[in-house]
């Protein structure tokens, strides 16, 4: 497939180059970026082996030099706009930025549906934190005890991390309602028990040198049930992108969700 | 609903009567063992509150109390033939016996279909061990790269477990073939890279303590998937028991294996 | 070493008797109870192949059977007072019972020490515990960063458990204060965080299944080192009262604490 | 403490010049290579902003500069005689290469001793690495049922790992041998049971993602003792070279071994 990646000079954007450029079966065929001041990525350092232009302008790229798939990572503002520019020029798209509303993903789809072409957005590539809450969320309905571990950095802020309140909510949608350890528990230091998120407990780690980590815990008359996933490096939201590359080749309408591709 | 249970002097049966005592929506209505000398249950010590006729011949049993469905822990010799009178007789069935052929599994399902009643035979029925077994299943597909460690007590004679062999075949079909490791790796010791299946690799730890355990660890840039299942006690396999029993009521016909009901 | 046991009809003191029994180098020779009503433990179903007698009276079975070490698990109330019996007859103890005051354990030591004999009273007999505990305290060192994680069986009221208490308070000890997590965290769920101790985090898991188990995870730039323990049953504490017994035998002092013999 | 640093362009040597740096009781005073083209480190990009001369001659930067200690991550060959050179400059010195014989290490340590100044030679300073194996030792003591996990990237050739045989005999001289396993357990599949080494097994996981990990896991009846350490990066080395550095104030010979000054 003939891809071209928007956003490219951004953290992600610079990885789905690598990523690109490293799959036998696809083909960087041009690069985007706001105001670039590079006619093409030879003019970098470490890519001054290749030859694929740089563009400004998003329609100027589509219609020059007709992609397969336009891979966008940029800004949550620029994101529903460039998608919609993408997709009226028939071509698919593959988006990771959020905040998208719904009406948004609703006109979107349309097009996509109009021109039969597939498209895709998602904000976690990450394959296996998805599988992680996929499976998550179905042991939940033979497991309604559960808890959640998450633990991360110590620099990071927020406390449970989005990912664990994400997991429990999947869950939430598939258990039985049960308001968990001993009705008469005491916390003789208080915050002991975790965060309560209906019923379920989530515990926030911080410690130097994790990265992201998160553990779900079954528990049940003789047996537990764990499901863990660790993230060392933005990496791991490659073999994503690749896979919703080509999944869209497969598609006539657009997904919000990797989970809704992992079949 | 009504339920019977054959072999209820047996390990499992033991825990399959206390099972469907404590269940509120099963009664227990009869129990059936090879030439019991009990007529009740109550002239047993721990039964001795309850009134539930013993009963020695399945056919009798089956048409005097015409229970609702029938849980059979009995042995891979009698269970075919029991399962077949229980079907014949139009009442569902639960068995937990191994060793049918195909050729029986086919003819029971006919059978049960022709009576438009449920059936279900299951080698295992730990939940969680089933749910373990189906996501390494799943995310085999997307991590090829996966080694299991699984961890008995120090009496297990035979290695790798059942269950490991069998995880390692179910991902076998559903993972693209790669021989893990580095190609030109050594092994300074014997043995140390575990044994290997269809470039998987299974390693056995064996220590006083344990019980039956096991992790499926994947691994891919910049990040892991761990899927781990503890078995402490085989009260572990009752929930599946009463998801069977529960499940035939549903059914018109003969399920293979727990997997085939967690849905 | 002949070997005596007081309290042989409570929980722990039965697991004692039969690890006296195992044990090729202890041999039971008397065993005491409150008001027993047997003559000899073989009128006890499960002990009927032994001839071991049985005493009401502690000073009286001293005299007569010259035990070499008595093992005693009572209560508080009389572990006391036995113990300074048992000291004053010349005979070597070990002690399962808490509540001693200081007082009462520098009066103790003092009777050992004047006989030349020696004794241990331990709260905890738990060989793998009290090594994590010591580990702990030992890495808390060059770890400061540290957070515990304590799971248990649903059924437990107290959070955070003893032992994670504990195991904070001897890493205090041994530990530069910091004040973990960034210092402008917020908690989005209440408690997430955990239980604050001394600048360290402590989070407690209870779900059905699990029966006591900690782990204590230190992380640094770089790396992570963690300790865990899990204990399934009470029989876990029989090694340390063995230990215990054959250690009476090298000391000539009182000695509190499984730790202070753990070398 | 003025601290200069030599190999300072080896990978370590980089990793030590900033931590030096980094630490406000250390200053960098020096820093050598083998026929440096810079005369001072400001002229690499990264250090532009200091001043601190750069040699190639040690006796040279030791007679100038006078430092309280040479830290030295050079290679086998000249390790040996850049020590003696710091050492009978009355200068304290951290070696972190390998290879020294057991007589180099005592004629060294007699320069040491003579010069009444404090020295360390270590293989490895990695100080999660050296507490995982002493405490794992500890414990075999009272375990002696004890199995090796040892998890690295899939490009690491040989196995088990160097810290894994290491750890097997550190335990093993402090643990009464046991062959572990059932006596007549069978492998299905060779290689399940791992590597043996003193009756111990070793399993070796390879797979993409991870870094170097290592799990003892002691099991006894009722309970189990598990010992884990993550190295994600080398940095992680650094405390241990830190520590050692001040170390050296405090002692009048030569230490083999970070293990030796973790008290």
């Amino acid at each position: 497939m003939r891809v071209a990646v928007s956003g490219f000079k951004g953290r992600m954007g610079h990885e789905v180059v690598k990523t690109v450029l490293r799959e036998a079966d696809l083909e960087l065929v041009a690069v985007l970026d706001h105001e670039p001041k590079e006619k093409n990525i030879r003019e970098i350092a470490e890519f001054n082996a290749l030859d694929v232009p740089v563009y400004g302008n998003l329609s100027e790229m589509l219609e020059t030099v007709k992609p397969d798939c336009v891979v966008d990572f940029t800004t949550p503002k620029v994101g529903y706009s460039n998608m919609k520019t993408i997709l009226e020029h028939g071509v698919r798209a593959v988006v990771g930025t959020t905040g998208f509303t719904p009406e948004q993903i609703t006109e979107l789809r349309a097009i996509a549906e109009s021109k039969k072409i597939g498209a895709l957005i998602a904000p976690n590539f990450a394959v296996g934190a998805v599988l992680m809450m996929q499976f998550a969320q179905k042991a939940a309905k033979y497991f309604p005890n559960v808890e959640i571990i998450e633990l991360h950095h110590d620099n990071k802020l927020d406390a449970p991390s989005g990912t664990a309140v994400k997991t429990a909510e999947m869950m939430a949608e598939n258990r039985e309602f049960i308001k968990q350890g001993a009705a008469d528990e005491v916390e003789l230091i208080e915050g002991a028990r975790g965060a309560e998120y209906e019923g379920m407990r989530i515990h926030s780690v911080r410690l130097p040198g994790l990265v992201a980590h998160q553990e779900v815990i079954f528990g049940a008359e003789g047996q537990g049930l764990t499901i863990r996933h660790d993230s060392y490096d933005r990496i791991s939201f490659m073999s994503g992108v690749a896979l919703s590359v080509r999944k869209t080749k497969e598609l006539e309408t657009l997904i919000y969700g990797l989970e809704n591709i992992l079949d």
